[in-house]
């Protein structure tokens, strides 16, 4: 257990490296890393406005670069670490991918997926939250605070 | 009211095509297109097996390649055509898009995102189901049959 909250900040704070790519590009900064076997095989950013996509969230992004690395479908080895809440489409989509394990950092009260339905995971998916919960959180909200400011 | 349901033929069938070539893929035969001022700006095909990724769903490649034709990140003045009714993903995607319309063709019974809440799609969208319902439904039930059949 101590061992793997280890990992958990370990590769937390990897994917709010990644959401600090994010803040630099002027994006939302979330970030997300797929893990394997404790090896990083993908790591991704919220796109949505540089890639003009809804659908560029860091998770969706995760899944499709880690998919395509291992050329299957399927994440049943892989944990996702991601700074926030996942939202609904990220969650399903994660259910898609049969994740074996999502752990996230803060939770969305607005837009996270557990607002609709937990079930939108897949049933098999262990979830693991508040990981590093105040870094996540603070940088959505400065982010948020700068925008209203300028 | 007549206009929309001739109108709501016509992109469907176009849809179908769609459908009729992820078939020819291997692919679950779903299909999408996105239609703006009577135009279609985006046609897609469920890519899951070809492109190893289970987020490659026919709306979520419509979605994309709509926003990336237009480069912007809203689709509030598209109809969004889809064969079958939106999973969950899909669902919450449209929402992120605030897509004006969506038009459907078969329920998913199993996977459709009414069986989780019809509040994943966004509340202003506007929802027609049941168009060409039995040729959507159809293509479907033959390609599991046909699996199930090898």
């Amino acid at each position: 257990m101590e061992q793997n909250k280890e990992l958990h900040l370990k590769f937390m704070q990897e994917a709010l490296k990644e959401a600090a790519k994010a803040k630099e590009r002027g994006e939302i900064p979330v970030g997300a890393v797929v893990v394997i076997d404790g090896k990083i095989v993908a790591r991704a950013h919220n796109l949505t406005e540089t890639l003009n996509d809804p659908t560029a969230h860091a998770e969706m992004q995760a899944i499709t670069s880690a998919t395509n690395a291992f050329g299957g479908k399927y994440l049943t080895d892989a944990t996702v670490y991601v700074t926030l809440e996942p939202c609904a489409m990220c969650a399903a989509a994660l259910a898609w991918s049969q994740v074996k394990t999502l752990v996230y950092g803060a939770s969305d009260n607005k837009r996270g997926f557990t607002r609709f339905s937990p079930s939108l995971l897949h049933p098999k998916t262990e979830v693991t939250s508040g990981v590093m919960e105040e870094e996540a959180a603070l940088i959505v909200k400065e982010f948020f605070k700068n925008i209203r400011e300028r």
